[in-house]
């Protein structure tokens, strides 16, 4: 088998060139639009959610070139959500993968109206070509709905609305996890319940993968809060010490780091049992959790 | 048949019945996102793009309860623009509608986020019950991928980019074109082609309501434009003549007052002959043409 980083290595410039093919283009009008909207999707970035959507497809024997645009789809759904949670109104960050962020090169109206464009612009990949010339139309429509669920008040935008409330709040575990498990796995969960269901998972894959995600969607976020506690910020590309400077509610800030590193691995650990019945299919998910909870960037 | 007022006002109920029903409701958590969309969605409004809809459905002989839902879908994605051009870094207005905007009320952080949450929600409607419940996939995928396109890059958001671009710029007829029949026209003649699609319209039905709907799309903004020089602000319940204190690009500033009403009238007539062969079916759409270009609200 590849060693683990070649194979990132490989997804995501999979995914990039995608991305490239299904954005639209800088010679398409307005012109400045899609720079924008490029210049965020194209700052780099882990492609977490792609790969492991591309994953999920992979271990149930689904074609990996074919459901590319619905990894592409949830990738514009996570670069609209880091556009607009980087604006002055929001968390105010000047940097992001260390480059400025989105409102820092085009200004506030550009940033704003840039993250609607790509929230659009994954609904419009997910319902039309190439996806709906082939796959069935029920199943694209569950995909579209499931996706737009967890990004909506109900998942995404709901968490990230709590930690905005929350700001300089005490809160406790519930509201906690809460945010955790709406602003961040709730995506991360949709996207490898997308790839089960395109790759033509039967309910019951589905619904481990979906177990899976959710775990490690809620583990992603944790380690993300121990990164901005311990991380290196040039590694990182951004500040870290940020989420205590804000007052934001944090794993390490309520339970201390020690607790907040265990909570990540046990909740690895389950994700990584969900897929049990899966056997070596589902070896770069089990390797994926394993990234995710010892990532340093 | 019913005069035209008690008809516009039985629509509006309905609708707003409809979207009662179809928002997340303000005992769901976190209620005061619940609450933020509710706010700009309730805050009055010709519900035009919905009514459209419906009176589409209604003229290629198609069931106007069972499309409600996707009417809904509509004018969430009107609020949605609403309240992001509305922000400082937009429009930076504090009335609509006689009210304070969402920004004003709620802050902007959460302002961008509900709207982040109507947009997303729009999709959440188009791809799940009760619509897909009662309409093919295929139809419904249809249907959101037409709507995702003239909400996106290459319709509304490209429109309003072009009009904040242009703010206190001189701009010739082909700019000041291209923006209303993308800020505006896009939706309108989405929702319109919408109705006709769901409402079973064949092929020949469906591009002729098309064009009957960016007709009259294009002369809503005229219209709109007409009515910041010349409207009532209490009746209009916002500022007049903000697009001019703002360097707008408008019809009456590019070609006067008279070539505007004159363009919006001729607009309209294109429109209603674009319905001729709809017969006594299309009435309500024709009368609703007259009613947008005559409108004082």
């Amino acid at each position: 088998m590849e060693p683990l980083d070649a194979y990132l290595r490989r997804q995501r410039q999979l995914v990039e060139e995608a991305l490239d093919q299904l954005l639209p283009g800088t010679d398409c009008y307005p012109p400045v639009l899609m720079e924008a909207m490029r210049y965020s999707v194209f700052a780099g970035g882990k492609r977490l959610r792609p790969i492991l959507l591309l994953a999920a497809t992979e271990a149930v024997g689904g074609e990996v070139t074919a459901v590319l645009p619905a990894a592409c789809a949830l990738e514009c759904i996570h670069t609209y959500s880091m556009i607009h949670d980087d604006l002055p109104a929001m968390d105010d960050d000047d940097y992001r993968r260390g480059k400025p962020t989105n409102h820092k090169v085009y200004g506030e109206a550009m940033a704003i109206l840039a993250g609607d464009a790509l929230l659009t612009h994954a609904f419009e990949l997910l319902s039309g070509p190439p996806l709906s010339e082939r796959f069935p139309a029920t199943l694209l429509l569950q995909v579209a709905h499931r996706i737009a669920r967890a990004a909506g008040s109900f998942g995404m935008i709901g968490g990230q609305v709590m930690d905005v409330l929350c700001e300089g709040q005490q809160v406790d575990t519930a509201v906690l996890e809460y945010i955790h498990r709406h602003k961040t796995a709730a995506l991360i969960e949709a996207a490898v319940t997308a790839g089960g269901l395109l790759g033509g998972g039967t309910p019951q894959e589905v619904a481990a993968l979906q177990h899976y995600g959710h775990c490690l969607g809620w583990a992603f976020q944790i380690v993300d809060d121990l990164l901005d506690v311990e991380g290196d910020a040039a590694q990182l590309g951004k500040a870290v010490g940020r989420d205590a400077a804000q007052g934001k509610v944090t794993y390490p800030a309520l339970l201390g780091v020690e607790a907040s590193r265990q909570r990540a691995l046990s909740l690895m650990h389950e994700g990584v049992a969900a897929l049990a019945a899966f056997g070596p299919r589902a070896e770069r998910l089990r390797q994926l959790a394993a990234y995710v909870v010892s990532r340093q960037v």
